[in-house]
């Protein structure tokens, strides 16, 4: 109890996670978060068939040098996620791009602040690597999360295309 | 001259162009065509102070299994570029994405076929690679080429956010 008296406010999960890359055990807690988020449509789910997809892919990014996936951890728990990218470039007199993919927060944490940690330290680590830029495409129905990227200081100057190749 | 008598048609250069990757010799009109364009702000221009760097940055694109620089060549002259890329993710049972980066098309040639050409050769090569999906980002300011790109098939469905890091 401090010194005032008062029972100390107990810290959230948001303010306490600790942000670390992702190991293979986090594996399916992380498709878990990512098949729990409707919009999008990439259809993630965690099971016997698709389980070897993931544990390949995971391998892939683990292997990578310029992509690194991080996750948030709460009493053993993973509590968000995000995948860190760096590009290479030609404009911009050859300038290194940072790209921040597939954030999620658990949905009971949201509003907190976790987010806002996770964004925080990817751009902690894009200057590090010596990019000048963070960039993100965040899909159109995800209008909260659009509010979310521009109250953390990110313009929203493109439209972003997809096209499903036949 | 065709056996109808009339003179053949002559081809333009949006039709002839040859799609090919990018040499170093090329450098400086790629450059060109990039400092040509005033939207997005890259300020991008070939100089006596920004060669060396431009240099770094094609060697670092050509010695990369994952990005390739492309350019349209008509009678020695470099008519068109962009920048395919390829990265692994996790979403999507760890489906690749292909990423269509710093599409130029020469001005005086716009609206001939040509940018259609080069995206269309971006997929083929996207398929070959396995990748399921060509995802690109356009400035807000550039409407016209969002027209191009729905006319090609692309869905607008996300939106790009960008924060300089201090």
């Amino acid at each position: 109890m401090p010194a005032s008296g008062r029972p100390a406010e107990p810290l959230s999960p948001a303010e306490t996670a600790v942000i670390e890359v992702a190991v293979e055990d986090d594996l399916q807690a992380i498709v878990a978060l990512h098949a729990a988020d409707a919009v999008g449509g990439h259809g993630d789910s965690w099971t016997p068939e698709t389980e070897a997809d993931y544990r390949a892919a995971f391998a892939t990014l683990r292997d990578h040098p310029d992509h690194t996936l991080y996750v948030a951890r709460h009493d053993g728990a993973i509590v968000g996620t995000f995948l860190l990218s760096f590009l290479p470039g030609l404009t911009g007199r050859g300038a290194l791009h940072a790209q921040l993919r597939a954030v999620q927060v658990r949905a009971d944490l949201r509003g907190q602040g976790l987010g806002a940690r996770m964004v925080a330290r990817a751009e902690d680590i894009a200057r590090e690597k010596g990019a000048g830029v963070v960039e993100l495409t965040s899909n159109l129905q995800r209008t909260k999360a659009h509010r979310f990227y521009e109250r953390l200081g990110y313009a929203r100057s493109h439209a972003g295309f997809k096209k499903k190749l036949g």
